[in-house]
């Protein structure tokens, strides 16, 4: 029997420029293809740190040529990387999926998603985006763009944008419309463009990043899907990660899951918010599980082989 | 009775920077909401030509400045100012839709639109993106660069691309789905990504702008519209334009106003093309009405009170 699965597509999935990104969502495309034929309803989100960086990055090069003040406001970033990356996600998909016959159709949505706009996270940049720099040129950058900057997880430096939680996908109708007319469909890609309602009809564009994993998360509660799935670089979720007593986990509950991250097992910005993303999806409805692993093993892990599970 | 409509959205309806956008789509989004209180379904395309060319130039600037020989494919760039236009629009549109309380929503699907790769198009640019310029600025382009350009309509010079013929909108199910489950679908903008099949299943993106017109022509006969509105700057044809003898349209045969294109009654890259993919869509089957028009005065054209009309 298929289930109904948000796919959050990491880094991994998409490389870092235009020859690495055709080269990467060959490999993705194969493996959600599979997923497909298997006869799951899939949705699929990705993240778009690099990416959304390389654009901001061009305009900003840009309006210095030209000797311009104008900034190119960052959730218009974020909307240009939609079509930046969907459009070749959806072509690899689709062929895919065209190549086994299957008559599945691929879609991307271009996506809002909106967020509180007292989340404290605008106080707090914490979300990387762009190229990695060393603290040298990040700081010498701070200081002459009024920018953010922080250090990566051991991977250098790199600017750091607003990341407020999302609270509701603006375009969910048009995705739950899709899926039910039987496409696969790309939505709330780079997390989506953030966006709050100034009051009940206009929605205005906020600088910030929204997490991919919390994004994928508030969509698949809106769709009432059964399962999350997180892909990240490793096959299971550890604790004690990169220590002697390293311990894999197949199986949590989100109590569980919880303690081990009131313990600190899980890496701010790295495992962290994946693990956070999955309690809570895990805990919004019974029947609901929330599955981190390889893109290469999510099929396995859906048939419950491998992966780390999170469920009630 | 509601019809089913195709909009082509011209240069006007959008502005040529992010400011003049927001200005420009507030008007359009209006309009188009009229229509669709009116009971149409709407399916809206729209051009981009300043704005890839912007998109195009920032990516430019951005590898020059890092010193690399990378090129953003025009094919990336046009999927990026889908991107950057439906935002706008899809936001405009939906509020003003949701102020009336029409329960209608607004979907900006990313969308590839196949041309010929023998399009004699290739071998001979002629459709302007980006910013104008002088003579002298575009020649010493022409020559750094090895880009072609060319003299726009008595406005300046600009840099040409190929302007291949659409031949299938790749995501035409994709919109139909949406159309038929009561959204207003942004669709093929730009004239939409062009790309070319290489096998029965790979599609490879090609450097050229798919005129939107035409574009807008061919997803109204994919979709069996009744109706495609070509928006311009004028409520009317004319012929003889800007003579002592001018005449403005109000309802032509496609033979009528075939023979007025021969006698070279229309302007290359301005009225022209509007003319040819009315034609094209008035004589595809029965019944279909292409109607030229002022944005302002679309409600009035459908009702048959101005605007050209050409239907067999």
């Amino acid at each position: 029997m298929g289930k109904r699965i948000v796919i959050a597509l990491g880094g991994n999935a998409l490389g870092k420029n235009l020859h690495e990104q055709m080269d990467a969502v060959r490999t993705t495309a194969s493996a959600i293809a599979d997923l497909i034929e298997d006869g799951h309803e899939v949705v699929i989100a990705h993240g778009n740190g690099p990416q959304v960086g390389m654009i901001q990055n061009a305009f900003a090069a840009y309006h210095k040529q030209e000797a311009k003040s104008d900034i190119m406001p960052l959730s218009v970033c974020v909307a240009m990387s939609q079509g930046y990356i969907g459009y070749d996600l959806q072509n690899f998909i689709g062929e895919e999926l065209d190549r086994r016959g299957l008559g599945i159709h691929v879609a991307t949505v271009l996506t809002q998603v909106a967020v509180d706009p007292k989340d404290p996270a605008f106080q707090h940049p914490t979300k990387p985006i762009g190229a990695f720099m060393t603290e040298q040129e990040a700081k010498k950058l701070a200081a002459e763009k009024g920018i953010d900057v922080a250090e990566d997880a051991g991977r250098g430096w790199r600017q750091v944008v607003a990341s407020p939680k999302p609270v509701e996908i603006v375009e969910i109708e048009t995705v739950r419309a899709l899926m039910n007319s039987g496409h696969a469909v790309i939505a709330a890609g780079g997390g989506g463009i953030p966006v709050v309602w100034e009051d009940r009809y206009h929605l205005r564009g906020v600088p910030a990043v929204i997490d991919k994993d919390f994004a994928s998360e508030c969509m698949a509660e809106q769709l009432d899907a059964d399962m999350l799935i997180i892909l990240t670089a490793v096959e299971k979720v550890a604790i004690n990660f990169r220590k002697e007593n390293e311990q894999w986990l197949s199986d949590l509950t989100p109590e569980q899951a919880r303690r081990y991250e009131q313990e600190g097992q899980f890496a701010p910005g790295s495992m962290l918010p994946k693990v956070q993303a999955a309690v809570k999806f895990a805990e919004s409805k019974p029947g609901r599980t929330a599955l981190i692993t390889l893109l290469e093993k999510a099929r396995d892990g859906i048939a419950g082989k491998t992966g780390t599970s999170i469920h009630m």
